[in-house]
C-alpha cells in the first residue's frame, strides 16, 4: 500500500536513526578527543576520497536528467564542493583539514594510501548514481537529514578536544552546515512527491538504506584498519608518514 | 623499459608474495581450527557472494571480446562456476558446504546478510572487467596464480580441525585443485604475450594489485564483523540466525 507522503517522510527519517554512520564507535571515538593525531589523520586521507567523488556523483547524476530545471537546482551541489570565483569549495577546505592535522596536503590530494574498502564503498555510489532509477539516486543523497547533527556535533567535539580544530581548519564542517540543508529540502520534496507508488517507496527506502551502508563501511575500514587492534591492509596509509613539511 | 615476459611474471608473482589474502589473519584463523562455528557460517555466507559473482564477471568479460577464440578458451570459467550436464558446477558445490556448516543454504544463496563491504569489492571487481582494458581483465584474474596452495592449505586445515568437513563438503576446495590451473595458464600466458610495453605491463600489475585488494578487503570485512570484538554492520547476518533447520 502506497505510504502517505508524511507517513513516507517518517520510513525515511527511520533509517537515518537506525543506520546513519553517528551510531559508529569511531565517530564516538573521533568526537569525544579520544583519537590519536594519527587515527585523525587516517580519517581525514580516507574521507578525503569520499569528498572527492561526490561531485563526480552529482555530474553523473546530471548527466542522466533531461529536465533541466532539475538539473539547474542539481548544480550547485557541484559549485559547493568544487568551488566557484567567489566559493573555494568543500573539496580545498578539506585540505585546509588536512594541513591542520599535519598530513602533506599533495598527499591526501592524490588520494594514494586510501583504504581500498573506502574506495569499494564510494565507488559504488558513483556506480549506483549512474545505474539505478533517478528516484533512487536522489533517494540515496538523503542520508544530508542526518549530517547537520553530526557535523554541529563533530564542530563541538573536535573543538573541545584538538589543538588543530578552530575555524580554519574546521571550515569545511561549518559551511555544510547550511548547504547540506538547502540541498536535501530540496531532494526530500523531490523524493516524496516521486514516490508514488509502493514499488517506488520501497525502492528509494532500499537506496538510503544502500547509501547508510556506503557510510558505515567507511568507518569501518577506518576502525579496522588504525584503531587497536589495527589491521592496516597492504598498500594503504601508514601512521607517521607523509606528514606535512616532512620528507616521507 | 618492457621487461622480457619472465622479469615481468617474477613482478606479477611477487606481487601475489607480498599481498594475497593467504596472510590475513582470518586465514590462519580458519585453518588453524580457531573458527567458532558462527565465524565459519559467516565466512561462508559472504564468500558465496563472491562466488555467486564471479561468472557475472566472466560473462562480462566475454561479452567485449570479438575473438571467438578467446571466448571459447574463457568459456570453461562460467561452466565450472554454473555447472552442467556433468558437472554442479562450483555454486551447487558452495551450498554444499553450507549445508555441511549449518546455515540455511537458502538465505546463503538469496545473498541476504551479506556484509556490504564484501558487496562492495566484488562489485567492484565486476565492474572493473566490465569498464577496464582486457589486459586489465584478465590480469586480475591472476591471483588463480596463487590459490591452489591456499586451497590445499584449507582442506588439510578444515579436515584436521572441523567435524563439518569432508570430501563432499569441501569438494569446491578439490575441484578448484584442478580448475585454477587450467585457468590461470591460459590467463598468464594470454598477459604476458599482450603486455607488451612497459605501460602495459604497470597496467596489468595494478590491475593485480587492485585484484589482491578486492580479496584482502573481504577477509578484513569478515575479521571486523565477526571476530573479537565484533562490530556487525547494521543488516548484516546475525550469530545463531538462519541455521540450517530451524525456522529463523
Amino acid at each position: 500500500m502506497t505510504a502517505s507522503p508524511a507517513e513516507f517522510e517518517a520510513r525515511l527519517r527511520q533509517i537515518g536513526a537506525e543506520r546513519y554512520h553517528d551510531k559508529h564507535p569511531f565517530h564516538h571515538l573521533l568526537h569525544s578527543g579520544g583519537c590519536t593525531p594519527d587515527q585523525v589523520r587516517a580519517w581525514v586521507i580516507n574521507r578525503f576520497y569520499y569528498q572527492a567523488s561526490i561531485p563526480i556523483k552529482d555530474a553523473a547524476f546530471m548527466s542522466r536528467v533531461d529536465d533541466p530545471a532539475l538539473r539547474r537546482a542539481w548544480r550547485s551541489r557541484i559549485e559547493d564542493h568544487d568551488g566557484t570565483e567567489q566559493n573555494e569549495g568543500g573539496i580545498a577546505r578539506w585540505l585546509r583539514l588536512a594541513d591542520a592535522v599535519g598530513v602533506d596536503r599533495d598527499y591526501v590530494a592524490s588520494k594514494q594510501g586510501v583504504l581500498p574498502a573506502s574506495r569499494f564503498a564510494v565507488d559504488a555510489y558513483v556506480r549506483f548514481v549512474r545505474d539505478k532509477s533517478l528516484l533512487e539516486a536522489v533517494a540515496a543523497s538523503l542520508t544530508e537529514l542526518f549530517a547537520p547533527k553530526i557535523h554541529a556535533a563533530r564542530i563541538e567535539g573536535l573543538l573541545a578536544n584538538y589543538a588543530f580544530a578552530d575555524d580554519n581548519s574546521l571550515s569545511y564542517f561549518r559551511n555544510r552546515l547550511t548547504e547540506a540543508p538547502k540541498d536535501v529540502a530540496f531532494g526530500l520534496a523531490w523524493v516524496l512527491e516521486h514516490a508514488d507508488t509502493a514499488e517506488k517507496q520501497d525502492a528509494a527506502a532500499a537506496a538510503l538504506i544502500f547509501k547508510t551502508d556506503v557510510l558505515w563501511a567507511q568507518l569501518d575500514a577506518l576502525h579496522a584498519a588504525y584503531v587497536t587492534p589495527a589491521r592496516i591492509p597492504p598498500g594503504a596509509w601508514q601512521p607517521g608518514t607523509f606528514l606535512r613539511g616532512a620528507s616521507a
